[in-house]
C-alpha cells in the first residue's frame, strides 16, 4: 500500500474518501478510553496533523494507547471525511505499526518548552509547532525569491565564498587554511608562509557576492545571488549571526530609482507568495508569536513605499519634539529610534536615499553634490532596515579616487575596477539579509530562532 | 521611454510591432556601409541578440559604425517584425547613445578565444556565447531543482557550513579561524588555544549537510539542501574543485528502492525543465561543445534506469572479455572503465546498489548479509557517477558499532546518533554534485568552465 503524505490528504481529501491508505509519521498526542483512542499524527509535510482513530480490536491496542510524543509509527486504515466534526477527516486504523517508541528520556514532552530550552536542542526543535511554522515559512520564502527573480528574467549566479581579496576588510572575514596550525610554515621574516597553503596565499570566506555579481550583471543584464555569507562580528545581539544567507541582485542599465521599484515589487511578491502558501503557519505565528502579524503583512501589501533623502529625514527628526537618545546628524547614521519615528510618520515603509558618503561604502555612486552617494536603505514599520542597496559608481576615475580616499586595496580587485572601462554602464544592486526577512515574516524576535543551526560567538554546536 | 529586455521581445514580438522602444546592452558586432549599418546587440537576458539597423542620418553615425565589441549602448527606435529575413525582427534606430565604448585593449575581441584563455579572464568570459549558454543553463537547472522538490512537498533547509564536528575527517575540511595566525595564542602544552577563537574551539567549513538534513527529515518528512560545499583535496583534475554546490535530499519512511525512484524522477524532471527553457543554449552546446548532446538528453528522458547490485556488476565485468586496467574486485570500487562498460551493456543509466561496507561511509544501512550496505550510485552513459546515496543506518546499536569500527568520533555528533532513539525510522538520502549535473547538461569537459569563479589548488583569483 502506497504511503500518502498528510499534505496530499489536505490538498484533495475527496479523492481519498473511503479508500484504504497508509501514512507514517510521529505521534503528537494520544488520548484513549477503554474501547478506542485518538492519535494526532504529524508527518512534517503539513502544518496540520492527521487524526487517527484506533479501537481496542487492535492486537497492540495496549501499547498504542501508551505511545509517547515523538514516537514514529505507520498506520494502515480507511480514510473518511468528517465534515461535521472539528477536524476535516480522519483515518480509521486497521493496523498501527510502532516503529520507534520514545520513552520519558525524550526531551520534547507534551508540555510547552521555552524558546531558550529549544535552542539547546536544535536537532529536535524542528518537531515543535513553532519551528514547523518558522522553517516552513523559511523554505517557502526562499522559493518565493527564486520564483520572483527567475520569472523576471534574472540569472541566478553562484558567486564564490572562498576569496583571496581582502577588500572588505580582512578583520571582518574568517581566515581559511589547510595548513597545520600547530606547525605553521614560516617565511624568512618569520611570518606564516601562505605559499604553502592550498591556494598559495591567505584565503577568506567572503561576506558578499556583490563584486562578482556586478561582473555577471554586465554580461547577463540582471542577476541575483542567494547563498550563505559570513561575518566574524563578535556581538551577541538578537539580530547578528556569524553565518547567514543573503540575496544580492544586481541590475545593469538601472539607476537608484529603478532599484527602488524592484525592491518594492520583490518584497510585495514574496510576502504575497508566502501568505498564499502558508496560511496555517502564519495564523499560528499571528496567534502565538506576534499578535498583529497578519495585519502587518496585509498592510505592507497595500502600502506605497515613501522615498525620502537622508537630509530630509534629518530635517524631520530635528523638527519633531522627540527627545532623542542619538541626536539626528546630517553627517551621521540613522538610529533605531529614528527609523521608528520615520515609519510611524509616513505610516508605512520608507526608502531613505542619498546618504553622506563618509558613512557608506566606496562602490556607491557619488552624487553631483560631491557629498552624498546614491545609496538607499529600506526601512519597515516594526522591523527597521531590511534592505540596503545603491547605484554603483560606474565612473572609472571616481571609483579609483574613492577607493584611495577610503584606503581600499585595489590590487586584488583590479578586475572589478576594469568593469568600468569595458562596456560599463549605470547599474545598481541591493543586499537583503534572508534572516531579517524571515524575522519579519514570522514575528520571531531572535535570529537564532529562524536559522536551522545558528552560529554565534562561542556557539557552534550541532 | 521604458527600456525593454530583448527576452521580452522574443517572448511576444507581435505586441511590439511598429512601436517605439528603447533597449540597452553590449555590442557583439557592427557591420556598415556608406549609408547604413547593422549592430548585433546583446543585453544578456536572451541567448539570441537583437539586430539594430542604423542609418547615416544619425548625428553620431561615424562613431557608431566604428563601435568595438563589448561597448555598451542604448538605442531608441522602431521595432519591426521581419518574418521574411534571417532574424525574426529588428530595431530601426532613431538614436544610438554610446555609454562606454571599448577600445583595442578590450580583452574579448571579435575572434574566437581558447577556453583556457577565457578561464584567465573569468570576469569577462560570461559575455561570450559559450558562457552565456553554460551559465544560463546553470541558473535554469538550479531553478529546476528547487521547483522539483518544492512541488513534491520537500522542505528547503539551509544547513550550516561552519561546524566544529570533525567527523568527516578534518584533513578534508578547511580550518576556519579569526585568530591572528602570525601570533597564535597557545595553551600550556604549546598547542593553539582555540578557546580564544570566535567559537571557543577549532572550526571548519563542512563538506556536507547530510547529518543536519537527517535531523530535519525526521521532523519535516522530506527535505533538501542546496548550497556550497568545500573539499581541501589537492588534485588538479577536470572534475575536482575546492568549492562546489551540492544538493542533498533526505526522506523519512523511504528505503533504498524509494530513493532510486526519486532520483530517476528528479533527474528526468530537471533535464526536461532545462530542455524546455533553454532550447537555444542547448542547441549551441550541441553544435559547438558536445556533438550529440541533445540526443543524449532525449535518450535519458526515455530510459528506464537499470538497478543492479555491486556483486552482479563485478560478475558481469569478470565475465566480459575486456582487458581491464583495474581488475574487477568484489571488495573494491568500480573504476571509470567499469562504469563505461556497464552503461554500454545496459545502454542506459544504471543504479549500482549494495556496496561492500568497507569502502562506504559509516552511516549507510548495513544489509542483513553483514557485508554490504544499502548504498547506491547512479552511473550515466558518457558521464559516469552523478549521484551517490543510501538508506541510512537507523538502528542505534548498529550505527554505534559501525562508527567504532571505522574510527568515527561520536562525541561531537551524539545528537546525530540519538536521532535513532527519538522516533527514528527507515530513511534515505542522496547527494548530487551540482557541477557534475551542469557538465552533463552542457557537455562541458572541465569543472572550471561550469563554475562562475572556480577555486582549485593554487587558483583563487577573482
Amino acid at each position: 500500500m502506497e504511503k500518502i503524505d498528510i499534505k496530499t490528504l489536505y490538498d484533495d481529501s475527496a479523492k481519498f474518501e473511503g479508500k484504504e491508505i497508509s501514512v507514517a509519521g510521529w505521534v503528537k498526542t494520544v488520548r484513549s478510553s477503554k474501547y478506542f483512542g485518538f492519535i494526532e499524527l504529524s508527518d512534517g509535510t503539513s502544518f496540520k496533523g492527521l487524526q487517527i482513530v484506533f479501537e481496542n480490536t487492535l492486537d497492540n491496542f495496549s501499547r498504542v494507547e501508551k505511545l509517547n510524543t515523538g514516537s514514529s509509527i505507520s498506520v494502515e486504515g480507511v480514510f473518511v471525511n468528517t465534515p461535521e466534526s472539528k477536524q476535516p477527516f480522519e483515518l480509521k486504523a486497521k493496523k498501527v505499526n510502532i516503529i520507534c517508541a520514545t520513552d520519558e528520556t525524550y526531551p520534547l514532552q507534551k508540555k510547552g518548552h521555552s524558546i531558550e530550552f529549544l535552542r539547546e536542542i536544535a536537532y529536535l526543535r524542528p518537531r515543535t509547532n513553532t519551528f514547523q511554522a518558522v522553517f516552513r515559512i523559511r523554505s517557502v520564502a526562499a522559493m518565493a525569491i527564486h520564483t520572483y527573480f527567475q520569472q523576471n528574467g534574472y540569472l541566478y549566479v553562484h558567486t564564490p565564498l572562498l576569496t583571496c581579496a581582502d577588500c572588505e576588510g580582512s578583520d571582518q572575514m574568517f581566515k581559511v587554511t589547510t595548513l597545520d596550525m600547530n606547525n605553521l610554515p614560516k617565511d624568512k621574516d618569520g611570518k606564516v608562509d601562505y605559499t604553502k597553503d592550498l591556494f598559495g596565499k591567505l584565503a577568506f570566506i567572503t561576506g558578499s557576492g556583490q563584486l562578482h555579481g556586478e561582473a555577471f550583471a554586465l554580461a547577463f543584464g540582471k542577476i541575483y545571488t542567494f547563498g550563505p555569507t559570513f561575518r566574524t562580528e563578535n556581538s551577541n545581539t538578537k539580530i547578528h549571526a556569524n553565518e547567514f544567507w543573503m540575496i544580492e541582485p544586481e541590475i545593469a542599465f538601472c539607476d537608484i530609482n529603478g532599484l527602488m521599484d524592484i525592491e518594492e515589487d520583490m518584497l510585495k511578491f514574496v510576502v504575497k507568495y508566502v501568505m498564499d502558501r502558508c496560511p496555517n503557519e502564519l495564523a499560528f505565528c499571528d496567534k502565538f508569536i506576534q499578535h498583529g502579524l497578519l495585519d502587518k503583512l496585509n498592510t505592507l501589501l497595500k502600502s506605497k513605499f515613501t522615498r525620502i533623502t537622508h537630509h530630509e529625514v534629518i530635517d524631520l527628526l530635528k523638527a519633531s519634539k522627540n527627545k532623542w537618545e542619538f541626536e539626528p546628524d546630517y553627517e551621521g547614521d540613522i538610529a533605531k529610534e529614528h527609523e521608528k519615528y520615520i515609519t510611524d510618520y509616513f505610516n508605512g515603509p520608507v526608502f531613505i536615499t542619498d546618504w553622506p558618503k563618509d558613512i557608506k561604502a566606496y562602490y556607491m555612486k557619488l552624487n553631483p553634490d560631491g557629498k552624498t552617494v546614491a545609496g538607499v536603505d529600506l526601512v519597515l514599520p516594526q522591523a527597521g532596515e531590511l534592505i540596503g542597496g545603491s547605484q554603483r559608481e560606474d565612473d572609472y576615475d571616481k571609483l579609483v579616487a574613492r577607493m584611495e580616499e577610503m584606503g581600499v586595496d585595489r590590487k586584488s580587485i583590479e578586475w572589478y575596477v576594469n568593469l568600468r572601462k569595458f562596456g560599463g554602464c549605470v547599474h545598481s544592486g541591493f543586499g537583503m539579509g534572508f534572516e531579517r526577512l524571515i524575522i519579519y515574516l514570522t514575528g520571531m524576535e531572535n535570529i537564532r530562532d529562524v536559522i536551522p543551526f545558528p552560529r554565534t560567538p562561542n556557539n557552534c554546536e550541532y
